[in-house]
């Protein structure tokens, strides 16, 4: 992508109604636009970022066996009253002209629950786990985290539907592991810890995945030994210990919530009568478990950790683009030779082609950006036949010879 | 993917409910689920056929410079009233918890207008053009075609800004063929007609793509000398006539609109101020153009298009899988290995291994499904080394060396 034909354009100056880190910068680079508190929209370098977030959770939950599928945003206010959540304070109401009730999704048991009641009705349907990307409405007083909590959010949720209690453990693990290859290949390993959470009617506990930084709105208990967490809300239940090894000594940790998983066994399938008949021929509940991760959440989480005072710094394998190339003034003609030759060689480029902004301010909005490596073509590099390499997190910059970058990129 | 595994069942029977055919045989065939009246989830077959016509439009949109952007569906109602949209009938509303009024987007004019504003003050920046995937919201009353209507649907919708009418002509013109590029790759270029309709405020007219079919709900008065058509909207001050070559013989046909193209000139710019100072040195209005395509109408219409008295005939490039394979009773180990040689060809398909199904049940569903090329492997052609191939369009079938058909499927 030329980044004179580029839609979006940075800011000298982070927007001064952004509380949050994470906003401030993600507008100021041209990642994101807010329309309104909780409400964002996705400019072309942030919807790269989103899409490469949104193909490695889709990877990873291909992997586990998940059927992707994509259910409405507009619900009917009927099937939120089976279960007694229509009058959730955090779901937005509306009306048809002709005066029909509906709700906005926050979360899609609802919709799945009854949807699998019209395919599963053996074991031999068992067990099955579906998923969607979908935008999520959430009437949120308090969204003033940038996108960290947001009123309009795409999230990944995914659904599975077992037989009985060790099937949905079984597959609870393959989850864990999952979300945490996700967190991993996201750039969130190091600070991302499993945390028990307060589980609702019919479990004990939850897992959240928690992740450490200032900016976080939650508070954790962390086990250094274990490297689990248990959540502040239950912490007294617990006794200020850790079920794992009863240590004691718990750091406190502020943290943002990037994922939680549920066992719901019953608590939906029991009220929307999604049963199954069993090899011994008796009628059972399908037990189920829910899996969420929001998108923008976590790609505020990774700018929130990713970051130092001139910009962003995206780990590998979301930044938008591989290399920023920048090619300064007289160095133009072997700028776009190299341009197009990275091209051929499939590796993504943004690259600076402006002809009307010095070197320095080149540079600094390369480092607000933030992609992994800069590559400078410069008449002073040239006389060596060479580009200035620079990774965004290093301060030292080296020259290579043009023709050995290709090995360099491989 | 293992059929034995696949999430929707087909039906021996098509829904009674669903008075459309698109619906009636996306339902029956497992691609999609009714929620309610103009609300379809899509299930694993239809979202696959989803992300192939999503993928193809992308494609064309980024050929024509198109950058993608995720804009919001929750809008506040302040900008909706400066443009005097607000009060459109067909508008969701909602309120928050603290009674602040939104709508449900319908368009995305009264977003991207004010976001082009940001970015947008030279004649420098200008030309751009900005598209996004994003469902839109419509409170319509009669919403009894299946896909074809929908009451929140997918919608590609590209917005271009360009500096004079002569700029934003020349685009459109671009826009054009990338249209007919995209109906001719989802299989509709033999039924498909520019068509001349109301223009609205500021242009005489706007195009429409229109499908015939006999499903269709518009009118369209067709110069088959010509190709191009007339809406009936506008037929009369036409005066029947076609516009290009005064033919006055012109077929009346029943179609579907699976696309549009309008010249908003400054009808938007003008009331949000989007303004751009150009090299004379004054201040002008941006010209506008909009451009959509709505994912599940396209998608109902192919199916209307496309089926016979037996099923879905999907065409090749969007068919959710490239081969449906299907082994009989006493090949499950030459199908299972058929099935990961394929794979490993990266050649899509759907492999029908389930041991409680018959030749001719398995038949029938692989007929409702669609898929363009099935291939069977039983005792019968393993003796011949062999496998059955039948095209879903033909009636004949042929047998094939298996290590042959490799070769044929490149």
């Amino acid at each position: 992508m030329r980044q004179s034909l580029l839609f979006s354009k940075t800011t000298k100056e982070a927007p001064k109604e952004e509380a949050s880190v994470n906003a401030q910068l993600l507008i100021q680079a041209g990642f994101v636009d807010k329309l309104m508190a909780g409400v964002y929209s996705y400019l072309p370098l942030g919807l790269l970022v989103l899409k490469k977030i949104e193909g490695i959770i889709r990877q990873e939950m291909d992997r586990i066996g998940g059927q992707e599928v994509f259910l409405p945003a507009l619900h009917p206010r009927a099937i939120w009253q089976q279960t007694k959540r229509w009058e959730y304070p955090e779901m937005f109401k509306l009306k048809n002209r002709e005066g029909k009730e509906f709700g906005l999704g926050w979360t899609h048991e609802e919709i799945i629950t009854p949807l699998a009641r019209k395919f599963i009705s053996s074991y031999k349907d068992l067990p099955v786990s579906i998923y969607q990307f979908q935008n999520k409405f959430r009437d949120e007083l308090r969204a003033k985290s940038g996108l960290l909590r947001g009123v309009e959010f795409l999230m990944k949720d995914l659904y599975s539907f077992h037989r009985d209690e060790k099937d949905l453990d079984q597959y609870h693990e393959k989850v864990k592991a999952a979300y945490f290859r996700i967190f991993r290949r996201a750039g969130l390993k190091k600070e991302t810890y499993l945390t028990l959470a307060a589980g609702g009617t019919f479990s004990k506990y939850s897992y959240e995945f928690q992740t450490v930084t200032p900016a976080g709105e939650d508070t954790i208990y962390l086990c250094p030994k274990c490297e689990l967490a248990v959540n502040k809300e239950i912490i007294e239940e617990e006794k200020f210990t850790c079920p794992e090894c009863g240590n004691k000594k718990l750091a406190i940790k502020k943290t943002i919530e990037v994922g939680n998983i549920f066992k719901l066994k019953n608590k939906f399938s029991g009220p929307l009568n999604l049963v199954f008949k069993d090899k011994d021929g008796k009628e059972k509940d399908v037990f189920m478990g829910c899996y969420g991760i929001g998108l923008g959440r976590l790609l505020g989480t990774i700018a929130e950790i990713h970051h130092d005072d001139r910009g962003l710094l995206w780990p590998e394998e979301i930044s938008p683009f591989r290399v920023h190339l920048i090619s300064l003034s007289g160095a133009e003609k072997e700028g776009e030779k190299l341009y197009r030759d990275l091209l051929e060689q499939n590796v993504t480029v943004l690259y600076d082609d402006r002809a009307d902004k010095s070197a320095g301010e080149k540079f600094a909005e390369a480092d607000l950006i933030g992609i992994p490596l800069r590559m400078v073509v410069s008449e002073r590099t040239l006389q060596k036949n060479c580009v200035e390499l620079k990774k965004r997190a290093e301060r030292k910059t080296k020259l290579m010879k043009i023709k050995e970058i290709k090995k360099c990129l491989n």
